[in-house]
């Protein structure tokens, strides 16, 4: 047994409950190497004398690991374990002191896995709506204008030009509630907007007044329309909340740089002097952007006036989450005060976080919900444009990213193959539509909630920020035969009627190793698909898959 | 090289500033494996164009792994970096996505390590006073009786007699008083005091009110002659806080029980019923004792109340910290809001688990300071006592339990060979008081404090509960040539001159197997301990040890 791959972590993704008398527990071992895992298990009040065993199931394996997984029902939750291992010849314990060929059971209270109690604050619960939805993410400038009446001296691009980091297309609020129906209609029931708050940008990530609405974009009254208007259609939306840092034309920012020490606000910033000061910078910032002073949400002050604002939108105008930018930048502690006030505001508000890296520390119940899943946009990118991952590498990354968060957290996922913050992925795989097919698929099937970046539907193209985020295409949109947005619509319904959870997902490779295959478990059916990227025709399961394209199944039958 | 083995985890043990600009990285290889180690770093913002690089050190090695560790000042504290690994033939990356022959830093923000921005709010910061301490455990009951003028009628062990669950032998506060010189003099500058609270037992786990100290040991008057008598001698306390559990003759459980639903305190309690009741067991409580009901800290109430003691204890009476009972079976959800309070109100009173089982999750600055090292005091059981590790596997044994956390607590952890919940230390050695010598230096040299069971220091014996909670042997105790008191004088000056911190730390064993061979870094001094426990003389650096010695020595020269 190859006792280097051995892993098991309490009170982590390896060991999480989901509810206040079932708990999952994982369990690594090196891909292959064993033949059978058991949990042997009591409450840490018994195992000394008595165990149960159960068998595990290896349900996940990467490139260099397998994965066992089990969900136990349990009376008492103070849940003592080790692990039981046959490789073929030997028989392992596995515990807190590593595999060992025996184990005394009554000293075990020194070194045996537990959980010592499952507090029913402490689980992380999965807010529904979140797993079950299909977003469709609008950086509103580009999208659609749909006041006709306001004030257009600052637009400066003609729509469908191509953007430049200073464009303005003219894109609001108003066009965003027109084009409700539309949205709907591909199959979207969230949105996910990039900041709507005061600021001179056009991204409006550098936001002057948190508590007013950009004067481009429209009025209070128009966000209460289009939350009204969602909802009406049983649609979410979620906002973006720029905590990191604020514009340097914020009034607080403004009145330090004019008071220096002597200014209420001084420590609401982190300021390395007297007073802010560009040249050297003094002070900190977003991304070396002087002109994007960092917030500092270790004073409670701030953290207070923040919070406030994620209550005002929540509690004014209804809105159903918050997708925090730049939130690995931002204190634990500041999130953890978050989560605790949104949540006790609206109890299914959802927090998304922007982490492009391992956020599972981010991600057990105290802070965040879910993260936007850049880690499934590389894997997808490495698979579909790069060629980096082949088809068994694919399958194995898929399941390792799985594997780094709990099954709550991997049902609130938001999954996305492009954003405003990378190339659109059409781009990336040089405008191949049958690419972009097979990716809508694996997004739309992987655990978490699919959010595609408007124009996806319509192929739009374009490189790194600002070229992907170029005016929406109408006129191919409302194409009445697009192929993409049949295809959304179609993957969107199965979706809603499958109600897929977590459990139960298997990720593999065909033994030709042509075909990605996926299997999503839903409340009474079952979805397989089937992906094939090599240019020979594969096979898996009796399904037969030609070079470049997919296959959809529902409960056996062919979806698509 | 062992891919299987690598590990790096971002935000945990691997990966923890230790302040505002200083970072500590942790990398884990198989034992051998690696020939070098490097850290290339920048900031998030530079990678992708240029890289710093630095050799890391090989700190630690355990049965399977060494680790590898360096400390980097950064300017920028948002850090991205991989590690460079040279195995004596090939050289290789390894990132978020694994060990990789190449590495492409331009796409590096998908899947380099990082540690996205240092918060100041997030450091978990090092009370110095504990990581300098050496502790003094007293169950008071059976410590010294100070007080005779009080009612003795309860008192129904007479000194020295072999105790059941329920004696009362009369040791009180005054009694501590008493031998506050005592207990300075033998080397000890903190105590920690298991419960004082109003509670019907003699162990006092079982707490009716929280806010009286229990009769048989004496008055709030008492307790703050002891505090203000510690402080005056340069001294500690730390008090034990039972918040899991109370007992079932707490007023707020007594008026559940007698209306049920309607008691204002129901949700204080966690009852599967509409009333408290006992046959069968309806509520949750600690230990399957239903006269010790848990209380519900998922209530804010509760959370309150329980904070409230805290406070007062720390306002009232200046005590500085408290030891948590049972702690790994209150929500993590308590323990922070129990943080944040505390430390707002007395920044360097200390937070100290009760969890025997690796705890990290605990110990990432939000929740307690340290915990109480059971997994220490079961490696030197296993060495000095069960023969289950042999020099080689105690070395390994110790690293891998100082790889479980971070350095800071390292420095803070509670480290003890016995308590008043295990058998004695000299009881598992079966009296053989050279063994106990060479295990005190162990413990007055591993990093964090020491905490020595009263009674230790006069060669007290006793088998598990009851029988470790023996009368104190005055008598041996107060003998001018006890070598166990001078040993332990002597050791408790070592650490104070030296000041050791974790940096610098080595645990390894002599090529000859024979001997542990423990280093600490002090300010000025180095601390270099060499113990045998086998049975043939060994060598380590050109020091000899005769089979059962220890050696010890302060910057060259022999300190014992």
């Amino acid at each position: 047994m190859n006792q280097f791959a051995l892993e098991h972590i309490i009170d982590s993704a390896y060991s999480f409950p989901v509810s206040e008398n079932e708990i999952v527990l994982r369990l690594r071992t090196a891909a292959g190497d064993i033949e059978k895992a058991w949990v042997v298990y009591e409450s840490k009040y018994k195992i000394g004398e008595t165990q149960k065993k159960e068998l595990m199931e290896k349900t996940n394996t990467g490139r260099l690991y397998d994965y066992y997984s089990i969900k136990l029902k349990l009376e008492d939750t103070r849940l003592a374990y080790v692990f039981y291992l046959y490789d073929g010849s030997d028989y392992y314990y596995y515990s807190e002191d590593g595999a060992t060929k025996g184990y005394d059971f009554t000293k075990g209270y020194y070194n045996f896995f537990q959980y010592p109690y499952i507090n029913e604050i402490d689980i992380h619960k999965k807010t529904k709506w979140l797993s079950q939805s299909s977003f469709y993410q609008i950086f509103i400038d580009r999208f659609c204008m749909g006041d006709e009446q306001k004030d257009k001296s600052y637009i400066n691009l003609k729509w469908g030009n191509k953007p430049t980091p200073k464009s303005f297309a003219g894109g609001d609020l108003k066009g965003i509630i027109s084009k409700l129906d539309y949205i709907k209609n591909i199959g979207c029931n969230a949105l996910y907007l990039t900041p709507i708050f005061k600021s001179p940008s056009n991204h409006k990530y550098d936001i002057v007044d948190y508590f007013e609405i950009d004067e481009h974009f429209g009025t209070g009254q128009d966000l209460k329309t289009l939350v009204k208007e969602l909802h009406r259609r049983n649609m979410r939306i979620v906002l973006d909340a720029v905590f990191n840092h604020v514009s340097e034309n914020n009034e607080m920012f403004k009145d330090v740089v004019k008071k220096g020490r002597e200014s209420k606000y001084f420590d609401y910033f982190i300021i390395h002097g007297d007073k802010p000061e560009k040249e050297p910078l003094n002070y900190e910032v977003f991304a070396g952007c002087a002109y994007m002073p960092k917030w500092n949400t270790s004073n409670p002050e701030v953290r207070k006036y923040l919070i406030s604002i994620a209550l005002y939108y929540i509690k004014e105008f209804d809105i159903d989450g918050w997708r925090l930018d730049v939130s690995d930048e931002v204190s634990h502690d500041f999130w953890r005060a978050f989560r605790k006030a949104v949540k006790e505001c609206k109890e299914d508000a959802v927090i998304i976080g922007e982490n492009w890296h391992d956020a599972s520390v981010y991600l057990r119940g105290d802070q965040y919900d879910s993260i936007m899943n850049y880690a499934f946009t590389k894997a997808a990118l490495d698979y579909f444009a790069y060629n980096k991952l082949d088809t068994k590498g694919t399958a194995y990354k898929l399941n390792e990213i799985l594997m780094r968060n709990t099954d709550t957290v991997n049902d609130m996922m938001l999954n996305l193959l492009d954003s405003h913050d990378t190339d659109r992925f059409l781009n990336e795989v040089k405008g191949d539509r049958k690419k972009l097919y097979s990716a809508l698929c694996l997004l739309y099937l992987f655990p978490g909630a699919p959010s595609i970046f408007y124009g996806t539907e319509c192929y739009t193209l374009g490189g790194y920020d600002p070229d992907c985020r170029r005016c929406m295409d109408w006129e191919t949109a409302l194409l009445p035969d697009n192929e993409a947005i049949l295809l959304i619509k179609k993957l969107s319904e199965i979706r809603q009627i499958c109600e897929f959870s977590f459990e139960g997902t298997v990720i593999t490779v065909s033994d030709d190793e042509r075909i990605l295959y996926m299997k999503r478990c839903g409340k009474n059916s079952v979805a397989e698909l089937y992906l094939n990227q090599t240019d020979k025709a594969g096979k898996y399961n009796n399904v037969e898959v030609q070079p470049g394209e997919y296959r959809l199944f529902v409960d056996g039958g062919e979806a698509i």
